[in-house]
């Protein structure tokens, strides 16, 4: 029930996909708690029985708001599920996904990673011609185009509607008896499938498959509709060709390092992230520290290709709960200090490489660096796994708006003294796509601001300007 | 009354709707707290600071669902606000009213108490025609309706929209800036209009106008629309006149006895049942008692006009919690005992006339006279300050399934035996219509299966076997 | 956690215990629940298995506080239960009781209704020795004198801990095998017995026996200490004889209607306060009504001797939460209203009769009285069914110290005036002792400062000034 | 390493103690947020505000028990706090520490870390001395030994406690307006102590310092009673000296490694444990991965030593909520893959070194050379950075009883086997003792059973078979 603070909209989040996985819902379950990284704010599974279709979601961790009781409620071997992350600070129960509709084409419901560019002017268009809305979520409209296609197939009124939405999207959607899944054919978000016995599972990344012991079989390609109905799988392409443009920012920090996405290993990327970062931006010190966890892998690498050696010298908590409560007095630095601590033996006396994996405001690092001087370090050295963050992410990444982006308006050399370190590197971006591997084309739009497919405004109106408050 | 479960899709419902009352969330709170005992399984507030709907609903009720930093966020001077009671089962969520929309006519929220009888043909009509339904309430087809109208005027859709729905619907719907509040044309469900300084306040019962100080001015009509828009009270008669039906089970049960309903004092027309009722059946009898709370005010009056006294004999419990744990050992009568106790020194000994307002399946008033017994009554005459309850209620009255009703396949003299009573009276439909007021036209359908407005099936398939549970 | 702010420590409380009852922790919650009226602050049982005694407790309602899965932990066919109400404001959950003890005598647990008198001055003569409390409740005491008393058999121990404690204990006790039951020699606060197959119950009023089918035999009786073991029921007067001093206000206010305490029926004495009440003031009015629920018997009495029809006119809302939220905007009589509306059909135009059972600060009265003026009431006459209360309580009942008491300071014509009311009028001491029965011996302390048992003060310390604040 | 649910009774705690630190209930919530690693059962905070002792305590981790409200009754420059796990299955509230006493010596609370050797034997004289326990917690008798000590100074009553106990214990001690940190003579649990401006802090580890912004002044010495009031800080040694004996198994497993504890980083400790280990147990391998979080500096050290590159190579989920739901379908290593996932990139067709800390069961090990497999690991070879744990822990560490360590009854290549390894080695005690450091003396008991403080048990009666269940 919070109000919008942010004029772009776009959310983080991860989905699942299951097709005669026997317990569904708890293997759903399962996926979504592994995918837990890609959004903590909401949480929904859908199931079928065969015949109908059954829906729960709510506001928190999937294991807040799941328990036995509604799982067990939850019935049948097909599911959908979506954990999700708002950035648009609309934060109510009402958008949470996957979503439900009941219409001509029967019941069905829809779970999506992603960020359409043209949700608006598609959402305004529907409203004239008699389309109700309900939540504020993109995808939304999806089902609308679908019920307005024409078609009375479900698979070609599903093709469609996707050929009438633009940007980052990565599906799935069911009916009482198929799955269907699908990546945009820029393929910005991942999309992984996998087997288990004689079922099949989608996930964002191959973690989610890992945990529920279905073994990795490929990536959903680019463009690629695949749909599951009667045990039989089909592969469809039914969009225009285009080059693809892999949002390069899951490897660098979103993806979790355990998962293969967009064909790689995602550790793998980042230790080579590392490795080229210090061939880039080498620095004369003692030891190389990560800031954890989602920079350790990049930082190894930094250390294995600089000869420098890496310690865990920054400790990270995880015990953070909903609402820390803080002190009347002043603490230094009091947000950052509840989830790290530097360790003195380590850093006193030292000069420090610290290895994170990009820098927003900039504010989150210098408090870092302050707690790290206190700790005892001679010099500091801030080296960023990937290039400067200057743009806003119309495809489904949390990043803030460009005028509170540090690297937006300022040098690096300004930024080295925002921070007060010793120096600073970023990684170039031919060093982050050499990282990622040139034999795929990425999305580089956070950092040089090509959008490979632009976002639509009506007369100019930014899309979240009309959006309504809810739970 | 006893509690029902079972097929045929009815709501209990409470409604208010606030136009210029400050601090209107608040205000809707209490009006729909006063008006709990028309559902509490689910509550919802709605609220617009002029630009901006903002909504809130969940699970249970009033105080439970509703926090003061909740009610802080619903800003404004203009809400309403919904109790519910679903007697389908569907008890989700998702379904929880006040309803909100966004749509060609802008953003606008609904709330409605009734049930309607062309809802599902409606429904069918609306999907094929491409509309998507995210809940299975009823009245989401206004909505729908409404964008299909063809009318760009809010008010022009509305009317569009009512004019074709059929059955029970009292109802609030605002928008921006504009509340309207109606009956339909039979004015099954009640719905009073208040005033409060330079406010106006509607309810389904005049007892949520006391609760915020508001005055009664008088009932909505059957029939009327009114609409409150730049302060401006317009009253409008849309649809085709009919002759009125006014539920006559609200006086009889379902509305509290402090409440002002169809310009009527609910507690004189329970007092009149009853003297009507001991006219009818009188009894040689030592004592009254009621079974409370809802057949207090009849049995003052059957004693009233019977001549026997009246005693507060059997007590209610009031602390009942949502899940009551029942014990492995048993105890007789266990449910009924948990909510009522007799008072042995009144009915030791006794001959007692027990006045209850209504018998559906009869168990909890065996359970009643099981316990009456052991506690020493002599003799035990059931009187009901109602007709034979013998059919279903398609219009928002929680009444079992004929099946259920003891009194569909059972003659008196099988329920007399039944129960073990000594002797037990229905009062006449004649003595019900004329303790309500002949002036006026009642609906009892309820009691002799003469619907004013019949159900609209499709294809022979009941309303709800097609639904869907959901979260 | 919160401050007292009360100076006299004082305590409603409801208990039970059982003995050979299968499934004792869920009759227990029966039981606990049926006494939830004398106490909803906190509530806890204690079983036992035969070798180990088990306790869970919490704050808020019975219903609250548990569930099935911790009823289910709670094993065996011993049991006592605690309902308690502190009207010290002391209220933290390190003060719930049942008390559980660890000690040479082995391990017990202690239930208490009442206040003791000498508490204060045996806790710090108890400290002195070397003994440590661990909360705040006066009943502490008991267990380090048992203890301290040289005795080893517990039965012994217990006796000579009673014949040091002085005021109103009506006390459950119970160790791995045997139940104690018992009331103090002035008998101030109630206990029943009752049977239920091999098993025995005790509660503080009859009707948790009702509703665990328990049979009612007996009072257990003033100075009276009952023990059960081997299923063997032993009868005990351990005290010194003294004048009992029945708790007058149990019958007026506090008791349920349906309970039999002190062998009486609470409704029956009820009935007769208001016909006492007729006789010493009888008004010239049209209708009688009652505060409910609690004045609602001595409401009908007073019809039933005045001849004056009795009218369920003032209606009672049971929904209450524990949170009411009031608006910012202003409402007349706000947390009146929440709880009571008046029925203008009954009262407008009329002379009405207003039974309440007492009238403490006289603010709550005030705002009834200011809704039936508003509702159309013609003269208002308020009748008390019991005399002016002046004075504290030290035994167990929450009667506002004497500066807030509106009688304490004041004359029934100041009062008269204060309320606004045509007329008012107390039932004198005779009236009450008359209608509670004159074979039996009153405290009535309350209304006249007799007080049978003196508080024992600290050198002049009130006992609370020490308090500690806890959780 | 693995949890436990065992019988002999033990609790791993974490302790806090603040004098004159402005907002201290703020400070201790922090403190004890940063040992949540120490406890997550129970979490308690008792604050003095000069003349009262408030206390709040709950089950659940530090966030999760104090909200915003509660921290605000907390008043006062002077706290202490207690984070619990018991590993007894005692779990409930009524334990939760710190207690909190009222007695002769006035009011006074404390928080315990250890275990005494001889609670039970002290604890049933007490009882037969007359003192009455509440709760099973072994330093309640603490309290007892105090005021029964004759003695009329807190301070002196205190020393004479302390001189009647046995075992480890690491305590802080607060009456209104004094603070008592100290360590029991063999110095078991850690103790440090800090300065922040005017104020002083002890904690159990240095970064509960750190996260107060405090400076670490010095470890509390073995032996050693630090009383501060009136600002004044006093030393003082009361115990009969005896050789130290510090919890080696806080280097190696309990302690954060953002701590420094008997005068050491432990970070430090681990890192040379590692080296140690690669030294005794070297291995032909390609790459080092440690079972996080725990191992990873010890993993670290090993790397250096061998030469073999570290990597990241298991990824441990942090996002556990307290309720794992556990699906129907069967998953192979459910518990373990819900923690930990490999990343095949890293191990796949690899020889890998797997660095523990240590083994008790040896199942979730298994679980993880299991996942390795699969994930294509070459060859396994497992390293212990301590010596196998044979035996039981009697001051505070909860180490499953011998029976159920893999170490007690098998070799090393029987453990080998079970675990389907390649190869295996335990670091030897000299290697854990020379990490540590050899000027210091350390308890080794759980890997070679000499016990430094022999275990008290009364007439062959283990402590904990007379616990009794609570709440």
């Amino acid at each position: 029930m919070e109000d919008s603070n942010n004029h772009i909209p776009r959310e983080e989040c991860g989905i699942v996909g299951l097709y005669n996985i026997p317990d569904a819902a708890n293997m759903a379950y399962l996926g979504a708690y592994a995918l837990q990284h890609r959004g903590q704010e909401s949480a929904g599974i859908v199931t079928s029985n065969g015949s109908r279709l059954t829906r729960y979601a709510g506001m928190g961790k999937v294991t807040e708001v799941f328990s036995t009781d509604i799982l067990r409620e939850l019935k049948g071997s097909l599911a959908i599920a979506h954990n999700r992350y708002s950035t648009t600070g609309a934060s109510f129960l009402g958008n949470a996904q996957p979503l439900r509709f009941e219409s001509r084409l029967g019941t069905f419901a829809l779970a999506h990673n992603g960020n359409l560019t043209n949700a608006h002017v598609l959402r305004k268009q529907l409203e004239r011609e008699g389309s109700i809305f309900q939540t504020t979520v993109d995808s939304e409209v999806i089902s609308h185009l679908m019920v307005k296609s024409g078609e009375s197939d479900f698979t070609n009124a599903l093709i469609y509607a996707l050929r009438k939405i633009k940007g980052a999207f990565s599906l799935v959607i069911m009916n009482e008896n198929t799955l269907y899944a699908l990546r945009d054919p820029n393929g910005f978000r991942p999309l992984v499938m996998g087997k288990k016995e004689d079922g099949f599972a989608f996930a964002s990344e191959s973690c989610a498959l890992d945990i529920i012991d279905a073994e990795f079989t490929r990536d959903v390609k680019p463009g690629e509709l695949i749909r599951i109905k009667d045990g039989v799988v089909e592969s469809m392409f039914p969009f225009e060709e285009v080059r693809e443009s892999l949002c390069i920012f899951e490897f660098i920090y979103f993806a979790r390092p355990d998962s293969q996405i967009f064909r790689k290993s995602v550790y793998e990327v980042r230790l080579q992230l590392g490795r080229n970062l210090a061939k880039e931006h080498p620095a004369d010190a003692d030891i190389v520290i990560a800031v954890p966890d989602s920079s350790v892998a990049a930082a190894i690498g930094f250390a294995e290709e600089s000869g420098i050696p890496y310690q865990a010298g920054l400790i990270r908590s995880h015990y953070i709960g909903r609402t820390f409560i803080e002190p009347d007095q002043r603490i230094r630095d009091f947000g950052a200090r509840i989830k790290y601590n530097p360790i003195p033996f380590v850093v006193s006396g030292k000069r420090v490489v610290v290895v994170d994996d990009s820098i927003m405001r900039g504010t989150t690092q210098k408090k870092i660096v302050g707690m790290l001087r206190r700790a005892g370090a001679k010099e500091i050295h801030v080296r960023i796994s990937a290039a400067p963050t200057r743009h806003a992410c119309y495809y489904g990444i949390d990043i803030p708006s460009p005028t509170e982006l540090i690297a937006s308006a300022h040098s690096v050399e300004q930024i080295t003294s925002f921070l007060r370190v010793d120096s600073m590197g970023y990684l170039s971006e031919e060093g982050m796509i050499s990282a990622a591997g040139t034999e795929r084309v990425y999305c580089t739009a956070c950092f040089n601001g090509r959008y490979p497919v632009p976002l639509e405004e009506l007369q100019g109106v930014p899309y979240s300007n009309k959006k309504e408050q809810d739970e």
